[in-house]
């Protein structure tokens, strides 16, 4: 019997990736590691003679969530609401197209695994653009790394076990679809460097030392951004870029002791779920 | 810098397992699959001169936390806290050999991936006799399906994103290394058809059913849990045998409408973390 549901998926802020386009969108992906917030996306799915989507309340277009709505076959109003800026490089696509799987299938009973849920949404986020391993990550938790690209059944994670505080500050968007639609095999070889390189110091200071090389070889480095990761590397603190954002992120108070208004997080501990129907 | 870390592991009842022993214990498991508790152990790790392990204050003889702590190179005193009943099914060995691994790589700063850390406890579990599937369980929380034996590099898993209230009633304990030194033929071939069955209606029903099933066609089931399932059954609820434990598990208040006095959790929605350290 069709009913509300709500599911909750942390934001997602890339640290380092090697992106792996695919003509299948189950086995596209990237490997690469990076942090999950306990800022992200809850997303309410009621059933509904129509579909209707909404983003803080705002009638809004999420290709991402209507591509979900459209591989799961349901018809339903989904409301999405975040604290965290949209195409800052948390992830907010595939936070939104996640917790609507895993809310539709509560909310329409559908007898699919967790394994299913979380491929229709990575497919949905890779199709629409809007990401290449949010999905994964948000779905496993903590500071996830992508040891092979793609969705399960495909991929492989690992993580660190660390669960630090997170400081972000954001000066504005950035465009996946621009960045990913250059020559990425300078950005694949940067990124690939950057896991061997975090795969010998699996730690916090690790991934985001790891980050900071591979924003600066794989040249996406943002001037602002720089500027932020430098001055909280100078006051004693760590911090990176979000990709792909005009985002800066920092373990502890690296970003606020450097004299930044930033925001604070935790580590999302164990990733997305389905928090509640009826 | 050694520090105080404390990390939580869910309790983890095995609904139905087909059990495939190997020298090597990260290679050995079970297929199958269960639900992690939000009722589970808390482990605290202290740095000490000399090892001092506790269960709920008094000191106890953990041969799988021994194990963790010798195979990471750790001198600690461990304190595990439980509400659950040891020995009955509830995977306290797996949970307290988790978060050990957990809050020891917290307490002294080891630069281990977590994939490591749910291995060496995984195999500390294994090689005790205590648990072949509680561990990856534990980790992945959730209501986890173990589609291949082992830890992570090796074995596969996968999930139902139902979250339902659980009941449960212990009568008493069973021995693991009992069961598992016999004949393991049926049991396999019992495990393996409730996992065919299962993945063809992946809900929180399909699955107890498959373990009603499975528990009789492995003959595991013992009279007194027997007696409850099928009065929860009579009161038109579900639930099944805890593998292996005396003990009866259920979905909602299908145990105390029966008229049994059972403890009530959640399920643990997304698996094992550290939760604290200084």
């Amino acid at each position: 019997m069709a009913r509300t549901a709500t599911a909750f998926a942390p934001g997602h802020v890339t640290v380092f990736f090697a992106p792996f386009p695919d003509d299948d969108p189950s086995v596209a992906g990237s490997r690469g590691a990076g942090v999950a917030l306990s800022d992200g996306v809850t997303v309410t799915v009621r059933p509904t003679a129509e579909r209707a989507v909404r983003l803080n309340g705002e009638p809004a277009s999420l290709e991402a969530v209507d591509r979900v709505l459209d591989a799961l076959s349901v018809t339903a109003a989904v409301d999405a609401e975040t604290p965290l800026p949209v195409g800052a490089g948390f992830g907010v696509s595939g936070a939104a197209a996640l917790g609507t799987a895993l809310a539709a299938a509560s909310a329409f009973d559908l007898a699919h695994t967790e394994n299913r849920l979380v491929r229709t949404a990575h497919a949905a986020d890779v199709e629409a653009g809007t990401g290449l391993g949010d999905v994964v990550g948000q779905f496993r938790g903590g500071m996830p790394v992508r040891l092979e690209p793609g969705a399960p059944g495909h991929g492989d994670l690992d993580g660190l076990p660390a669960r630090p505080r997170i400081e972000y500050v954001s000066f504005g968007e950035l465009s996946t679809p621009a960045v990913l639609g250059g020559d990425l095999a300078p950005i694949r070889s940067a990124g690939e460097a950057a896991l061997t390189r975090l795969l010998d110091d699996p730690t916090a200071d690790g991934l985001l030392a790891a980050g900071r090389t591979f924003a600066r070889e794989a040249e996406l480095l943002a001037p602002d951004v720089a500027a932020a990761v430098e001055a909280a590397g100078d006051a004693g603190g760590a911090a990176t870029m979000a990709m792909l954002g005009r985002t800066a992120v920092g373990l502890d108070t690296a970003l606020s002791d450097a004299g930044y208004d930033a925001d604070a997080c935790r580590v999302h501990p164990t990733g997305a779920t389905v928090v509640g129907d009826g």
